[in-house]
C-alpha cells in the first residue's frame, strides 16, 4: 500500500547551456546584498568567479564573500558565514559549488537569522522559523541538493557527519549548466556517479510499497549506469555531462520517495563515518559501504535485492549475483569497494567501530544494531 | 542532445487517505468567497458535495456555486462560471471533479479578471496577467490536470477542442483521495487508464534526445498496463486506485518533458475532433486514434515504436509486433480501437475529413496535412 504523500518542490531549475545569464535577475529578486558562497578556490581557477562576480557588479548588486568551503563540510564553515552574513545583513545566499557548498549554504540560511550553531537544527535543540533566500549555481553533478531540502555536515567535535532536512533548506532557484561540470576530474566524476546510484538505492531499499516510485528509481539508476561509463571515457562530452547531471539531480529529488515511508540511509551513515575518520570522499565512502551493507543483509533482503539486479541489469540474476556485478560496477569506474584499496588496514576496526557508535549507524528500514558493527565492518575490510 | 529546460511545478499535491481533511485550511488562506465548480451531479450523488459544503461552512468560508460543467466541457460553461465568479468577486476556485472540470476552473480562473471569453486565449487573441487561485479536488484519475498548466476545452462555435496551457493555469493545490475514485465505473476507469498511457506515448514520441525522461515516461506506462487492468477486475481496491491514479498525475507531469523540444500530440487532436462530432469520451477517442496513427508512422518510426514495444513488453519485438499488442491491450480493458465500435460508419469519412481540417489536426514531431487525412481515417475506420 502506497504512503500519503505531499508532493512540493518549491525550487525553480533551471537547466542547459548558458542558462547562468538569467542568474542576476533571479538574485536581484531578494535584493541587493547577496553572501557569495564557494569552496577552496576551483571557481576561482576555472574562471567561473570572475564571471560570476563581473555579472554580479553589472546588476548593481553588493558582493558579501564567503570562499573556503570544505568538502567533507564541517558546521564550523557554516557558523562563521552565517555570522558574516548576520553582520552584513545580507538579503540573499548565492552558492555555487557542488553539495558542500550548497548543502552549507542551506544551513547559511537558517543560521543567519538566529544567535545559535547550525549544529543546534542538527541535535534538534532548534526548530528553523525562517530562512535568508538561497540561490544555487552547481559545479558537480553528484548529491542532488539542487532540488532538495536536506543538508549534510560534519561535527568533528561531536564526532558526527548527519543530514538534516527542512522545508526551508530548498533552494529558492537552481542553476545546472552541465558545461560548468566539464572540467570535473575522472576520480570526482566517478564519486559523483556512485553517489547518485548510492541514492537510488538508499531509497530502494526505504520502508514502503511502491511500484511506480520503485520504476523511477530503478529508470535513474539505470541511466547513471548506462551513461556513466561512457562519461568516463568521454569527460569533454557535454552531451553526456547532462545526462549525468539530469541523473544526479532527480536521484536525490523528493520525487524518489513519493509513497514511501522513509528511505534506508544506513549505507550514507556507514561511508559518513569514513569520511569523517579519513576525509574519504563521499562518492568513495559509499563504494566501499555498499557492497558490505547488501552482503551483511542478503539473507533477508534476497529477493529484494535480486529484483533490483533483474531489473537494472534486465535480466534474472540472484541476489549474491546482483551484488557481485555492482560491485564490478563501482571497480570498473574507478572506485574502491574495500577499505585496504584506500589503505585502510585492519587496525582501524577499533576506530572504525567506535566511528559507527558515535555517528548512530543504526539504518532506516533494516536496522542495524551495535552487535552488528564488527560484521559490516568486516565486509568493508 | 537534451534541450535546455525550467522544472518548476508550484502546485502542492496531496496525495492519499484522507486528505480532504486539510482543504477548508488551504482554501481560507486565498480568503473567504470560494467560487465552487463543478460537473453534472456525480458528486452530489456520493456525497461529496455534502461533504464539502459542511467543511466549507464550518471554516466560515462563504460558498457561491457553479455545478453542470459539461464532459469533454465547453467554453460557454468556463464564460457562464467566470462571470458569476466576477460579479461574486470570489478570492478563491475550488473546482472539484474529473480533467473536464479542473480544465475549466483554470480557464475560469484566468477568465474572471478579463472582460471577454477563455477562449480569446486559445485564440491567442489574448494573454493572461492574471488569475484567480485554484484549488482542485480530484475524483477521476485520467488527465494529470491535477499538477500541469493545461486546460483543454472544446468551442463548438468554431469547431474545435483544442488544449491551451500557462504557468498560471497551475492549480495551486490539488487533492488527491484515492477513495474518492473507488465509485468510478469500469468502462471510465478503462479511458482514464487508456487516456494516462497516450500521456505518455503522446510524450515519448515528441521531439528531443532524452533518455532519463524516456525511461520515466515507459516507467509510467509500464505501471498502468500493469496495475490497470488489476483495477478493472477490482475496482474497489483502494491499493490499485492509489496506483493508478499517482500513475495518471505522474503521466502528465511536466517532468514527462524535461529536455524534450515537444511532444506530438497529434493523436490527442484526431481524437477531439471525434469527442467534438459524437461526443466520444476522451479516453475512448484515444484508443481508437493511437493504432492508427501507429500504423500511419510505421514506416519513419519504426525504429522508435519497436524500442517502445521493447521497453514496455520487455521482450524484442517489432513495431508492428509492437502496435498489434498496445491494440490488444485496449481491446481488453474494453476500450474501443475502432470506429466502427462506436458505431461510427463509412458515411462519416466526409465529416471527419472536415472535422481534421477545422481542428486542425496537424501533429507536433510528425507533421501531418490535409492529404494524410483519408488515410488516418482509413486506419480508424
Amino acid at each position: 500500500m502506497m504512503e500519503n504523500f505531499t508532493a512540493y518542490i518549491p525550487t525553480k531549475l533551471h537547466f542547459g547551456k548558458e542558462v547562468l545569464s538569467e542568474l542576476p535577475v533571479s538574485l536581484a529578486a531578494y535584493g541587493k546584498r547577496v553572501l557569495f558562497v564557494y569552496g577552496k578556490g576551483s571557481i576561482i581557477r576555472s574562471g567561473l568567479y570572475d564571471r560570476i562576480m563581473h555579472m554580479l557588479t553589472e546588476e548593481g548588486m553588493e558582493v558579501v564573500e564567503f570562499g573556503g568551503i570544505r568538502s567533507n563540510p564541517v558546521v564550523e564553515d557554516a557558523d562563521a558565514a552565517a555570522k558574516l552574513g548576520r553582520e552584513r545583513h545580507v538579503d540573499v545566499i548565492l552558492a555555487v559549488g557542488g553539495g558542500s557548498v550548497i548543502d552549507s549554504a542551506k544551513i547559511i540560511a537558517l543560521t543567519i537569522p538566529v544567535n545559535h550553531s547550525g549544529w543546534d537544527f542538527y541535535a534538534k535543540k532548534a526548530k528553523p522559523r525562517q530562512a535568508v533566500p538561497m540561490i544555487a549555481v552547481l559545479t558537480l553533478a553528484a548529491t542532488g541538493t539542487e532540488t532538495n531540502p536536506f543538508a549534510v555536515l560534519s561535527n568533528h567535535t561531536e564526532g558526527k557527519k548527519d543530514g538534516y532536512g527542512h522545508f526551508l533548506c530548498f533552494p529558492k532557484e537552481s542553476f545546472l549548466d552541465p558545461a560548468l561540470t566539464l572540467s570535473v576530474p575522472k576520480n570526482y566524476t566517478a564519486y559523483g556517479i556512485a553517489d547518485l546510484i548510492a541514492h537510488c538505492f538508499e531509497m530502494y531499499f526505504g520502508a514502503g510499497d511502491t511500484s511506480l516510485t520503485d520504476r523511477i528509481i530503478t529508470s535513474i539508476a539505470r541511466e547513471a549506469m548506462e551513461y556513466g561509463p561512457r562519461l568516463l571515457d568521454n569527460l569533454y562530452d557535454i552531451d553526456l555531462r547532462s545526462r549525468i547531471m539530469y541523473a544526479a539531480t532527480l536521484a536525490l529529488n523528493p520525487l524518489t520517495g513519493y509513497g514511501k515511508v522513509s528511505g534506508d540511509w544506513a549505507v550514507h551513515a556507514m561511508g559518513h563515518v569514513l569520511s569523517l575518520l579519513y576525509d574519504t570522499p563521499h562518492g568513495a565512502s559509499l563504494t566501499i559501504a555498499y557492497p558490505a551493507w547488501l552482503r551483511f543483509f542478503e539473507k533477508p533482503l534476497n529477493n529484494r535485492i535480486a529484483a533490483l539486479g533483474s531489473e537494472i541489469f534486465r535480466e534474472n540474476i540472484t541476489a549474491a549475483e546482483t551484488i557481485l556485478r555492482l560491485e564490478t560496477f563501482f571497480r570498473n569506474i574507478g572506485c574502491p569497494v574495500r577499505l585496504s584499496e584506500i589503505g585502510i588496514g585492519a587496525d582501524q576496526k577499533e576506530a572504525l567501530f567506535r566511528g559507527f557508535i558515535s555517528n548512530e549507524v543504526n539504518g532506516g528500514n533494516m536496522k542495524i544494531s551495535t552487535e552488528d558493527y564488527p560484521r559490516l565492518i568486516e565486509w568493508m575490510m
